[in-house]
């Protein structure tokens, strides 16, 4: 065969970046490493011994567990009571499985998306939507982002009222990622009238909202209209990942045309992970593992905060998150992240995502910062990784 | 909420039809109707129980089996030997995994097509395919099909002759869907050898390619090529579609653009299903399942045979498929199956797929046929059924 002699691949196909996400999944993955850079769930925390009973008994009694089928309406009827536990009113007919919340947002954008369409989103998002919008190539109109309230309404409101009309707007509302921030209420409020007022959809991808730490949680933008906000959950981070089973809450017009992309992309959700998850449920499992993965990631987070004060130089700065699994660390603005890592990988086996992944425009404003993850590692490796991070740092800051 | 309020979606959506196989499913799913519409494998033949056991294994072995993980390489070595037994040499470094085939074409028509491309494929299809295509509106080139021998390659080469430079061919080897025709072993050789010199890849789509009813099957194209053909296998028909996993035979080179774009769509292939399956056939099931399915298929294939042989108006016609779930039928010029399967419904209850539904494009030559599925019924049902359905013909012939 010559060299040449190859399959041509379509021009989209080099649009979509290897994210950073899955070059650390390499890096981390070497057992020798502490990583604090994927938002892996804790493995040791799944309820694998009452998932596997709710297994055992679905595929005892049925054998369609197996089969093809249609969305199975129990799980639906699940979901609205989960999303009520968040202060969400949705009916089952809103709901809509789909393989995961990756596949969520990803149909939902092709739903949206034409070519030439704009979309809004903040300076620093998610890789995994990024790497969704590439092939489409829109334009990208970026707000900033505070780093204790959320996202800069603000300036979503003042590109709305000049002539800018994006296909939607895109955030992580609770636990954002990477900046760990939550959207403070107000926000909240005023985001979803400028959806309304100027009439564009939003795309809220909540994988983290059902793991908050505080008492009182702020309820999505979901909560706050039915129409406008397209919600993306999924049983990833509260479940497991291998189920593979996510759901979007939509108008109920919009649910035959998801149903039609889905279809396209990969027939139907997997009906013995949907049948399972709904027997795990009705089973009163998840009404308990749920407080307790709250109160361990709480203790977790805890530790990474205590050991980023004892350990980290005082010039860096970083918040307590309210939801989900990061905390974003500034350091001070002569780092460069990148090389933290190169270096923290080489001498102290350590790993994290730098900022620089993260930012959706080339002038990126998070060189000096870096996403910790503290689902992924026990207190103790907390404890013991984020001191040698802090000696990396300490020589690189001499 | 004024009527008019509502999200704008993408021009791109309208463009994807619904599915006959959709519509279908709502109403063969109706418990009463008799359907030989969809090409479900049968339900009753799932190795559920020891399905049940590779499963109960893995889940007490190993948390792991339900997080996030990159492909799990015993079950890639597992699908190379599976692909021996077809006559297909390749390594484990050539298998990508993916949720079901489904997933594999879409995931290869994206890395191959570009806006303004063309795409090759017979003027009988399968619609999950023409699904797929719809967004990207390539300009489509049909080519027909022999009943006998398969896709006529003699009209792929007088289209290549001239300017025509496709993007791929998409063709369904064995088992046609819905043609029911596998094709001649002097045209795969011929299609392959087209493909090579027109540097043209070919998607060859073979989800029942192990379900075969003679003795020496031919090899699936990939076997002839192991560059220009990208193929795409399943466990949906083989051992049961709700694990949601298939594979894609490609090029090494490829794997990294397949799994950025996988990764885009739904993160990864659920591990879990992937285990699952690996022990299963670690534990030697699938050497015994297959043979199993392979009879009880045959026998309902001859009892359809049989039944329309008996029952069917001398004016018919059909061919005794060697491979796959469907028999074609091409009834007399002047019957439109539409209508037949209108009054089929109403007076018999028996669902079928109408050849209209698989006609690339709008000149179709398929209004006269139907497609029959006999892998998801039993004896008895094909009996009592063949012979409902031809009781309406003989009333529209009248």
């Amino acid at each position: 065969m010559l060299i040449d002699e190859r399959i041509p691949l379509g021009r989209r196909t080099q649009e979509i970046k290897r994210s950073a996400l899955q070059d650390m999944l390499m890096e981390a993955s070497r057992p020798e490493v502490l990583s604090f850079a994927l938002g892996l769930p804790a493995a040791e925390l799944f309820p694998i011994t009452t998932y596997a009973q709710a297994s055992a008994q679905v595929l005892s009694t049925d054998q369609r567990a197996l089969q093809y089928g249609p969305p199975f309406q129990p799980l639906k009827s699940h979901i609205v009571r989960l999303m009520a536990m968040r202060g969400v009113e949705c009916k089952a007919e809103q709901v809509f499985l789909t393989t995961g919340a990756q596949q969520g947002i990803s149909l939902l954008t092709r739903l949206l998306l034409n070519p030439g369409n704009q979309v809004m989103v903040e300076e620093m998002t998610y890789t995994g939507f990024q790497q969704v919008i590439e092939p489409y190539q829109p334009e990208i109109l970026t707000v900033p982002t505070n780093i204790k309230t959320g996202m800069e309404v603000g300036a979503v409101q003042e590109l709305l009222s000049g002539r800018t009309r994006p296909a939607f707007i895109y955030t992580v509302t609770d636990g954002h990622n990477p900046l760990a921030v939550s959207m403070s209420k107000g926000k909240r409020a005023q985001l979803v009238r400028l959806a309304k007022q100027y009439h564009i959809p939003i795309i809220e991808d909540d994988p983290y909202g059902f793991l908050y730490y505080q008492n009182t949680p702020i309820p999505p933008l979901r909560a706050f209209d039915d129409q406008w906000v397209l919600y993306v959950g999924s049983f990833s981070k509260i479940l497991a990942p291998a189920l593979r089973v996510g759901w979007i809450i939509a108008p109920e017009e919009m649910i035959t045309n998801l149903s039609n992309i889905k279809e396209a992309s990969d027939i139907d959700t997997s009906t013995l992970s949907q049948r399972t998850i709904s027997a795990y449920i009705d089973a009163g499992h998840l009404k308990t593992h749920l407080p307790m993965l709250r109160h361990e990631y709480r203790v977790r987070r805890d530790a990474m905060l205590c050991a980023l004060d004892r350990h980290f130089p005082s010039t860096s700065r970083w918040q307590e998150p309210t939801s989900g699994v990061f905390i974003w660390v500034e350091l001070p603005d002569e780092i460069d992240t990148v090389k933290v890592l190169k270096v923290a990988l080489e001498t102290e086996r350590i790993a994290f995502i730098p900022g620089k992944a993260f930012c959706v425009k080339n002038d990126c404003q998070a060189l000096h910062c870096m996403r910790l993850n503290f689902s992924n590692s026990s207190v103790e490796s907390i404890k013991e990784g984020i001191a040698r991070l802090a000696r990396v740092l300490k020589g690189m800051l001499k």
